[in-house]
């Protein structure tokens, strides 16, 4: 099987210009096929404050009202993934195209079912079109995108990046054999997150177990994991959690998740 | 040759909920290879100066500043982009796919040339990619252009929408028989602009020498119908001048331009 790199990459390295151009250059220099998907950073949260866009929350959990959505989709499927696709265009090694999910039906999704909270303009992915993406790979494209999707009904969804990431990377597993990155600006997963080298170099599901239990592994990086393990489960053939600089540089002390 | 039609819808449109819908719902019916170039509609204007971004106006044109190009990138490739191809897959038959002259290296253009007026971030059309626009029609995808592009070195441009839709058939000639329609909210090129009725049914190039003469077609119609006589000129078959609801509706009176 051919190999397919996809990589994620998260919204502390998208806000850091400097960050973001090194990533690009690097992931552009990768001579196999590949896919972007990239989080949204701060600047939604500043454009809404300016735009006087509240942004609601219920018990510490962030709700995406239709103006939210609209600043999101402006920010994240605009200004973010096209000037992510002009970069990666100026290398001139690297063929990109920016998605949103609603684009070529790519992922489609259904709104997050009300249980406590309504989240508003959720969407939990249903499916990702991997026979569409591999024609795009096929025929030399590298794919990034943006965490839209929508319905199938007219409705675009805010979706989680991370989610997104690992939903692609499974689906593209029928045709490649798929290395899953999630980048960010830490090294991995630390046992001390104000150590910044004490990185956590290999973790199976039992150890995440224990690491929950310690609550080494907490907040935020729980999902990732989840989303980690559901791509190993589902035929990914390796996931690592690392810093942005790590595409290109793979000696780098990093974290790789195994089952 | 397969026909294939070009429609450019204008601001208007874009920015009056119902018509949008309106058109989407018949050019999604059309049964025919097509492509969709989207204007911006004054969304852009509203949303600049709640962001505290000002219009910079130089002897009455435009000006195009950093700000003011991250503003329309949001919501023309975002907002305005996004929501129509959502809404074209709503229909379930027609398979829309959002672009910038940046995904997959479409249309390349070059900042516009400084004479009396530097324009800032504004691109003249170099060139469009007609062999990759064809790879996606003949694999059953509608492209929905905004009018942004990029000059391959990692820079965006705001384009007029146009002469966008203008150069795309022009492109598209060396494969299709092409139909290019300039849709808005009035029925044509008027006699009379205090009569909506007063529609010039056929004009060519002759007449148009008259029409401009006379002062009859002035201002912002005189570079629409250069766009138009280009685009006959260099081998497209058709070119009308028509409300939006004329796409599916080819008795509506309205104007054909002929050489």
């Amino acid at each position: 099987m051919e190999k397919l790199l996809v990589a994620k990459i998260g919204g502390n390295i998208v806000d850091n210009e400097e960050a973001l151009a090194s990533f690009l250059k690097d992931f552009a220099a990768i001579d196999q096929p590949k896919i972007l998907i990239h989080g949204g950073g701060k600047i939604a949260t500043r454009v809404a404050e300016k735009l006087g866009v509240k942004t609601e929350m219920i018990n510490g959990r962030r709700i995406t009202s239709k103006e939210n959505l609209d600043v999101v989709v402006q920010l994240y499927a605009g200004l973010i993934n096209k000037n992510i696709v002009a970069q990666l265009q100026a290398t001139q090694t690297c063929n990109a195209i920016g998605f949103t999910g609603a684009d070529a039906n790519l992922i489609t999704a259904v709104k997050r079912p009300v249980k406590d909270i309504d989240y508003g303009f959720v969407g939990d992915v249903i499916s990702v079109n991997e026979d569409r993406i591999h024609q795009f790979l096929a025929n030399g494209l590298t794919p990034v995108f943006c965490a839209i999707t929508h319905d199938e009904n007219g409705q675009l969804f805010n979706t989680n990046a991370d989610t997104i990431a690992s939903k692609i990377a499974v689906a593209m597993s029928s045709y490649y054999e798929v290395s899953l990155y999630y980048c960010f600006e830490l090294k991995g997963v630390l046992t001390n997150i104000n150590d910044k080298d004490s990185v956590i170099e290999s973790i199976d599901s039992e150890k995440y177990i224990s690491l929950k239990a310690a609550g080494i592994i907490a907040d935020g990086m729980l999902p990732k994991m989840e989303n980690c393990f559901d791509a190993l489960h589902k035929n990914v053939a390796e996931v690592h959690i690392a810093n942005a600089d790590f595409v290109n540089n793979q000696k780098t002390k990093h974290t790789t998740l195994t089952l």
